[in-house]
């Protein structure tokens, strides 16, 4: 299944209405954990799936990244991204992240921030951006976390009658696959893998794991958002860093 | 705090009637998991830590392990090691993990099971495990899933009004520390650590991740028994497997 629910317009219009979306990485509760694990992009080739309106992409560029290439499926968000990008320097490729082919050895880094739970085989894919990443090369992303998407009931907390939030509820954590939810519109597919998958796909397809990261928000965004103030009592997001070896 | 619930007499009692402390390693539902992640034990030498009975010890000894140390804070479990224990080539040493020492590269193996989360600090146990292995030694360990111990309900399945399991709930995932839980007697006291800590702790201290588990039953084990159907809900054990690079 490899669903475009970003070129839905009703989707989409909530998704723009994001923090993230309408303050960029600023705006993005994991990104001051996901940036530390950042190499230095300085003249380095840089590959970044599910890209979005491109954030991460001219972040890269301001770094000095050599050359860099953002995947996304969606016409809609790539159009907004290339709105947003002034210059030139980033190639946007429109293309399912399970679909795209790329030459060994074609990146020195691979960044992706909430785009893999959309796909439904995260083995197949560790195992093709393996060969994509030069020798030495990082691979850094990020995920809804396997205790987020296991939750069965709709992905939301567990309530009091009175509607105070009493826990974050767990279920079929071992079941992997589809998992519908309701996030910002109707039947979004999502798939729901366990940490083990995440970290075993990675060290079957040949790398070395750097760091694993189950990121509070950030201290700053939180202090602002009375709304976040629960976001300490599960992890919401999972970042993985991972090495190709020197052969 | 290194708290000694297995020497009172209630505690061990109940322990003792366990599936797991009756059948031994044949009655531990993560056994199947955890023996395959072992490297060939022959001639190897071996440290347990949280030895308790003793069952892996003697599963060491069996496999051709040269030398086998057992550590336990517990004299009960200790003497009930000794008594099951025929014939030498196991050394039990009563001692808090927390407190034993020995000189570099003393071991090839360090396995634990389920002990690690009755340990405060799993950063500076990693970091001694890798001082007391071999280069290329390697270390395999059980713990109480971060899941199951994020649990703030006395670590049990929330339930309907009629006692139906609905769910598993998670709270405080990011407040490590002490959980004080009911398991067997009253006040265990167990450590919360997220996965983050505990695999990040393994990487920082030198070792390289060679496999994260989140095991379910082992199934022949999960056919007899119904009371166990509900385990492929949410996880309860994390077994982690890493080695000590080559210089």
């Amino acid at each position: 299944v490899k669903q475009n629910k970003y070129d839905d317009p009703a989707f989409f219009e909530a998704y723009g209405q994001l923090l993230r979306s309408r303050a960029g990485l600023a705006g993005a509760g994991e990104w001051h954990a996901f940036r530390a694990l950042l190499p230095d992009l300085r003249g380095r080739r840089v590959l970044d799936l599910g890209c979005g309106f491109g954030w991460h992409c001219r972040y890269a560029r301001k770094q000095g990244a050599r050359a860099i290439t953002g995947v996304d499926l969606s016409e809609r968000m790539l159009a907004r991204a290339r709105e947003m990008t002034i210059g030139s320097g980033i190639l946007y490729v429109q293309c399912a992240i399970e679909d795209i082919q790329f030459d060994p050895g074609s990146f020195d880094i691979v960044l992706s921030s909430l785009a893999f739970h959309y796909v439904e085989r995260f083995d197949l894919l560790a195992a093709r951006v393996h060969r994509w990443l030069a020798e030495e090369g990082k691979f850094i992303f990020s995920v809804e976390h396997p205790i987020f998407t296991a939750s069965q009931a709709g992905q939301d907390w567990w309530r009091s009658p009175e509607g105070q939030i009493l826990h974050w509820p767990v279920d079929a954590y071992q079941a992997e696959g589809v998992r519908s939810t309701n996030w910002l519109a109707d039947n979004v597919v999502k798939y729901h893998r366990t940490v083990a998958t995440y970290v075993n796909s990675l060290l079957d397809a040949g790398f070395r794991l750097d760091r694993l990261l189950e990121p509070e928000p950030d201290p700053g965004l939180l202090r602002d958002r009375p709304d976040w103030q629960d976001e300490t009592r599960r992890p919401m997001f999972l970042i993985l860093a991972a090495s190709k070896d020197q052969l």
